[in-house]
């Protein structure tokens, strides 16, 4: 894309425009999508001293400073090291109805990496495309811009920023390093950037030969881009429904196999606990001490007994270690976003275990049973959560997902004792009694749940719940053999 | 409070009750202050090596998990050290009805730094004690634990930690300097707990000689301490009415004494505004160039021109430097904090600007005119104020407020305008009505905020907005001037 690039062939079709102009004209856009909530994410890629700022510049200038942001990715800090790449993206994606600009961008590490390799290049794109996919299937705009310029304009461009005493300071290593092998690093970023060329979301590589040029160009291209993702957004909103193809649905139903039955009498209990409790507590500190991130899940029924199960687990503990997070409904600030958002907000750094008490998994349950997401939504969920766990996983992050199951009749009885003790009766909302009436939805939804979300990297363990002592103690084993093993593949 | 502490003294009034009992009854004190949702911060400071890990387990130990959060204070990494320093602390103060543990705490850096001056010293125990008076003033139960040992203990526990296989990686730069230097630290240490041993948040010294007994103490204390603070709370909410005294209400009107008249013709302004647009431009740069941190707050009453002064202002800056954070009614989330907790979550790091539409200052405004916050909140948040501005400026930031102010007769004709024009009757609420109806009761809360928050380090600029050219050109030049002043300041 960049090797056969004819600078001189560049069109600016939006020359005969001032920039005041079209910067009044995207102020016009961003009032479309402000009115239309629709997220629009602009990336501004290239080479060093390429001139992205002075592009970003004529981008925001007339804009509406409430509703746009500039997010600038340097180097990441130590803290964004130790946790997975994608987060710190994820994590400035734009509000429903706001532009995002990234100076740089998700491509950062694979652009400044020569040495990287194929299966490393090819993990990270893969990362890369399911955020990108992700966004636009949540109607979002993409934009990727690319700032192209020829190796002697490169140099001249760093010569000057040299020279100048006030700016000189902002020559980065990069900088030197492209003025040095400029060739090495076309080739690399040609390979990226046709890797990244997805038909979903196209490169627009643009010359910065001429910076004024380019920042029309960018301008122009950002404005028609809009307009063209608003009408294919649209689309998707009214002609949605033919392309709302439903998945095969899996036959198979995990929860109608369970032995409820399995118990443990009260001294063996007593025994086993202790015991695997302080290994537990011996795995998470070389959990800790190896810098394993870990992420378990907490999922079941209502009054299954997650609590109890994750306050058994944790009990002997370093509390330093370990921190569990609560989910329920999201607040408007996370709902106008993404709904994996918040999550990506939450994922642990090196050595640290987050514990989810229900999760991103009301997705395809609670939020499909109540309608809160339509069908072509939650369908398409079991894939996000698929390869959102993939890059968890990708980072080292040892993930494992509990669902803890127990019969009709025995939740009724739960329920019941819950009205009546004074300690618990807290625990019982109209929530719980409605999702009740729903019992045989709700199942369904879990089981194809468990059986599409079940992978090697992130697998599901059903625990028999009706015995709280038995969950409490298949929990805490499953840890503790999923831990070693974890720790076993890292030291081999 | 070290030098004189009598290890042989040590007297352990819980050591008849067993641990897990202790445990047990902290648990059932987490669940009063749960229900009461009182918010229970717990720090547990010391010598390095002191057993700080060993007591925190056992605290936590019985505590349901959902409810309680342990946070670890290290070394400050890049990031945090790049802005105020009480921040990090904030962002980690428990929600309402939940238990904060600190693992070290905001007196980190003090208790470290051998060689700060007395001025320093002074300065950061007024910051620290602002942090733990706001909190305790919202109702919340403050405990500091400094858990002490002797000299030839500590080296005995460090030799050992170095001896063990797993752990001496453990053994911290601060754990060497200790060790070499017990007597200068011990003196230290005592300068600092006496200085911040307040008389409404007292230390508790903890002798962790017996690591056990220590544990056990900090357990038994911590109920008691919780009950005490309880009491404490509830006499606070039944007997408030009497102790709420009303500060002095300055006399003056600032409002009362501004020139509606002040304008501009057009020439004058297209002129004016390109250079100090530019002018502006080059300081915002020079901010970021030299690591300066902006707080820019813009206040108003209802359709003065806020966020046209905000694009008018920030027109040629890079937009990659600020930030514009606007600000509406607190999440829920943020509803279960104190009210200045979301602003700490959002204070610039070093060289970044930001600049915030509406603020803190709906406190003693909105809040004060709706009677969302009562009359003792209220009068006390101009204190809370400018102690949060203070910290702000200890930290290096540059700090600006300007108020703009138009009359009842123009604000009417303003609401009428956007009532009729398509492109902005989005930007006119119910809510704009509803205020407008209490004009003179926020004219009052307005004057008496601008005089008791009009502060050195943070000074109030009112701006005649009746014509919003010369709004738009006074905000422009006080923001260069105030830059350039506080560049030359730190030049000289």
């Amino acid at each position: 894309m960049l090797k056969d690039y004819d600078f001189d062939d560049f069109e600016n079709e939006y020359s005969d425009f001032k920039t005041k102009e079209l910067g009044e004209r995207l102020s016009r856009a961003q009032r479309l999508i402000g009115n239309l909530d629709i997220p629009v994410l602009i990336i501004v890629d290239g080479w060093e001293s390429s001139g992205k700022g002075y592009v970003i510049k004529d981008l925001v200038k007339e804009l509406n400073p409430k509703h746009f942001k500039v997010s600038v990715f340097e180097t990441p800090t130590e803290e964004e090291r130790t946790r997975p790449f994608l987060c710190r993206f994820w994590n400035k994606t734009p509000r429903y109805g706001d532009i995002a600009i990234y100076d740089r961008s998700f491509y950062f590490k694979l652009f400044n990496d020569l040495s990287v390799t194929d299966k490393e290049l090819e993990k990270h794109i893969q990362d890369i495309s399911s955020i990108e996919k992700q966004l636009l299937d949540d109607k979002a705009i993409i934009i990727k811009f690319f700032l192209h310029q020829k190796e002697n304009t490169q140099q001249k461009r760093i010569d000057e920023l040299k020279e100048d005493e006030y700016r000189s300071f902002m020559i980065s290593e990069r900088d030197e390093d492209q003025y040095d092998h400029y060739n090495d690093y076309l080739e690399h970023f040609d390979k990226i950037l046709e890797k990244s060329d997805f038909t979903f979301s196209k490169w627009h590589i643009v010359s910065s030969e001429d910076k004024e040029a380019a920042s029309d160009k960018v301008l122009g291209m950002s404005i028609d881009l809009i307009h063209e993702g608003i009408d294919r957004i649209l689309g998707m909103k009214n002609g949605g429904l033919r392309r709302q193809m439903r998945d095969y649905v899996p036959k198979e139903k995990p929860l109608s196999q369970l032995n409820l039955n399995l118990k443990l009498d009260d001294d063996e209990y007593d025994k086993l606990k202790d015991e695997l409790q302080m290994e537990a507590q011996e795995l998470a500190f070389e959990l800790y001490t190896k810098g394993i991130p870990t992420v378990l899940v907490f999922e079941g029924v209502d009054a299954a007994g997650k609590g109890g199960a994750i306050e058994r687990l944790t009990r002997e503990m370093d509390p330093r270690g370990y921190e569990v997070v609560t989910i329920s409904a999201p607040s408007q600030l996370e709902r106008a976003h993404h709904y994996l958002w918040r999550f990506y907000q939450n994922f642990p750094k090196e050595g640290d275990m987050k514990i989810f008490d229900r999760s991103w998994y009301g997705r395809v349950m609670v939020e499909r049973v109540e309608g809160l997401a339509d069908m072509e939504e939650w369908n398409r969920a079991y894939r996000e959560i698929n390869e959102m766990e993939k890059h968890l996983s990708n980072a080292g992050t040892l993930v494992l997902k509990f669902f803890i199951y127990i019969d009709k009749k025995e939740q009724l009885d739960r329920f019941k004792d819950r009205e009546t003790e004074p300690d618990k009766v807290y625990k019982l909302t109209d929530e719980d009694w409605r999702n009740r009436e729903k019992w045989d939805e709700h199942i369904e939804a879990m089981n194809e749940m468990l059986v599409r979300t079940d992978t090697d990297h992130a697998p599901w363990v059903i625990v028999e719940g009706q015995q709280k002592k038995y969950a409490r103690i298949k929990v805490l084993k499953t840890f503790i053999e999923q831990a070693r093993k974890k720790i076993d593949q890292l030291d081999s």
